[in-house]
């Protein structure tokens, strides 16, 4: 896909986001014409909308939504502030130019006339309707072109094309390809793939352990990694990876009930960007370890385990409770076992046992034996 | 430079290191063999050891050092530890690995024999001996191949060698090049050199703004972000650009005081690391702005401004005393005209005024009117 093609493509979102934004004032405008109170209906984002959803195996959003409106007390000021926002994206998509969190709330901010109100005291405030928005018009904040800090990488057999530059994510070194906090159609797109799956690790140094060894290479993987808990654009990459080519995602973290997490989160989706699993989770990614049975099978010695916190032990009542691991069988052992085992392990640990000894065998066993959760 | 070049680099450092680790044995063995107490001598890294040096205008560190020796029992364990990191370090030389802060604490993690203690209990003890070691080594762990979280990024017409990988960093798209952890001869090379200067950004987000628009292509310069309060990857990088390409720097922050400790980190490097100001800073570089004069020449509303709190008046006093502050009439004025404006002001004002106004305004005026602080 060369620059022009990307240019049509994020013309054609743009279009349609625009229609949208449109339809939004005209509703209001027609609301004004006929004597009523001027309002929208904003998806509810809280946790009693949020359920799991067995068809989809997605955490979702319900479809409750709730009324904003303009001669409410408790209200006009946040419907002013949904108005302004959806006015100052119209000016971001009609420029075609992509924008920061932090950008769009100084664009909103300023006094309110004849007061002594200002629209905005602070960027959480806006970031809220910037979600809201998300729900009105069922679209990403990212298609729309708001960033926010970045923070994922990868690197492996595939070669995108960044707006209109084509990066061989083989050939980027130490380095790997920074993902972006907007990664959708038109801004990154998918050319030649050559790699078979895809492997996610939680951290960035056991990344660069494997980045390395190019482990991607020797094994004809894309590796990525979000960090720790990943960011919007790193869980959207994935998700349009596996979507659009069909890559099995393989994750692989801590032992501890935070790594699970992270693991979930991949899959799943999480409580708080209910809205957003749809295009970001990966129901079918499957969980490599670090996991109990791990212990043993590599011989990992006593003084590289940590030992739990009272909060590890509540954390894993809390997610065994939730709906998406309830059910699994597989998954209810695991916590079990942790929560036996009083310890967790990092992944930092493998190194320890040899500097080549997660490429060259801890990995290569998982994958060969399949010895994952697949659930 | 080629994949061989650069190997062979790296095993002349390795090498190098590798003499001074064997020096750094031979000398305590030589002690117990003549029966003394075996120690070794560590630059001393407190505040007291810390100055400012008028000559070559970098924060240093001084020639101080303190004995730690066996026979001591409140130094024994920390003998042991700094000979455990330098056997460690050995091993990750020999390998030609390289290894995380994090790694390398579980590589050294393990029972005492015939004790109930552990060699390490936290990571904060391992990173403490490694910075010792880079004193006693006169070498950074960068050298040693020691990496910590990247963070930075970088775009512009200029092209590097990365561990074999030919990098040209105006074919980066929206991404750019992710500045690694270690960036030291041998693992990063500077080939083809277009760019004029360096202009580093404060922020990521004004950073992504600039890049969109292109500017480092515009102005053919590099553009660097180090995303706030910048990692030694980033510092060092700058650094080296500066002094083998010969490039000025030019730093864009946010007004405000951290945003002016930020420049003098870049500048004249920072308290807690003199040790390393000699590789990573630039005293040459020069501050654009936003600056205090900014307000009224680029008429920025004072709903832009935000409000100082007590910590930031607190800190303008501590910074302007500073004695590579002290002596400087410009930055003498500037702080006071910040202290009584009672405000600061983001870079992110700048984009709410105008979707291209940083690149196609603010940013040229400061360049081609020499609108800056040179000090």
């Amino acid at each position: 896909m060369d620059s022009k093609k990307q240019q049509e493509v994020r013309l054609q979102v743009s279009k349609d986001l625009n229609d949208r934004l449109i339809n939004l004032g005209k509703n209001v405008i027609s609301q004004l014409e006929t004597y009523k109170d001027p309002g929208v209906d904003i998806p509810l984002r809280s946790l009693s909308n949020v359920y799991y959803d067995e068809n989809s195996r997605l955490v979702k959003m319900g479809d409750k939504t709730t009324a904003r409106n303009y001669f409410n007390m408790s209200q006009a000021k946040s419907f002013m502030q949904t108005m302004l926002i959806a006015s100052k994206l119209r000016d971001v998509i009609k420029d075609g130019s992509q924008v920061g969190l932090r950008q769009l709330f100084y664009m909103c901010k300023g006094p309110i006339l004849g007061t002594k109100e200002q629209t905005f005291d602070d960027q959480s405030e806006s970031d809220i309707i910037v979600e809201d928005m998300e729900g009105i018009l069922k679209a990403l904040r990212e298609e729309i072109g708001i960033f926010a800090a970045s923070k994922g990488k990868l690197a492996g057999n595939i070669t995108f094309v960044d707006t209109g530059d084509t990066i061989d994510c083989s050939k980027l070194g130490s380095s790997g390809y920074g993902i972006p906090s907007i990664v959708e159609k038109g801004v990154v797109d998918f050319e030649k793939v050559k790699a078979d799956y895809i492997l996610v690790v939680e951290k960035e140094q056991t990344w660069n352990s494997l980045n390395q060894n190019k482990f991607w290479k020797q094994k004809n993987c894309i590796m990525v990694t979000g960090k720790g808990q990943p960011d919007r654009g790193t869980r959207r990459l994935v998700a349009r990876l596996h979507k659009e080519l069909d890559l099995p995602v393989y994750v692989f973290t801590d032992m501890d009930i935070w790594g699970y997490y992270i693991y979930s989160v991949y899959k799943q989706g999480s409580i708080n960007l209910a809205h957003f699993s749809e295009n970001s989770a990966v129901p079918d990614a499957k969980f490599l370890g670090v996991k109990t049975s791990d212990v043993k099978k590599f011989d990992i010695p006593k003084e590289h385990w940590f030992a739990m916190k009272k909060v590890d032990f509540k954390r894993i009542k809390e997610i065994a409770a939730y709906d998406w691991f309830k059910g699994k069988k597989q998954w209810q052992q695991e916590f079990r076992a942790l929560n036996d085992f009083k310890h967790g392990i990092e992944q930092d640990v493998l190194v320890a046992k040899g500097l080549k000894f997660m490429a060259n065998e801890y990995l290569p066993y998982k994958m060969e034996t399949k010895d994952w959760i697949d659930a």
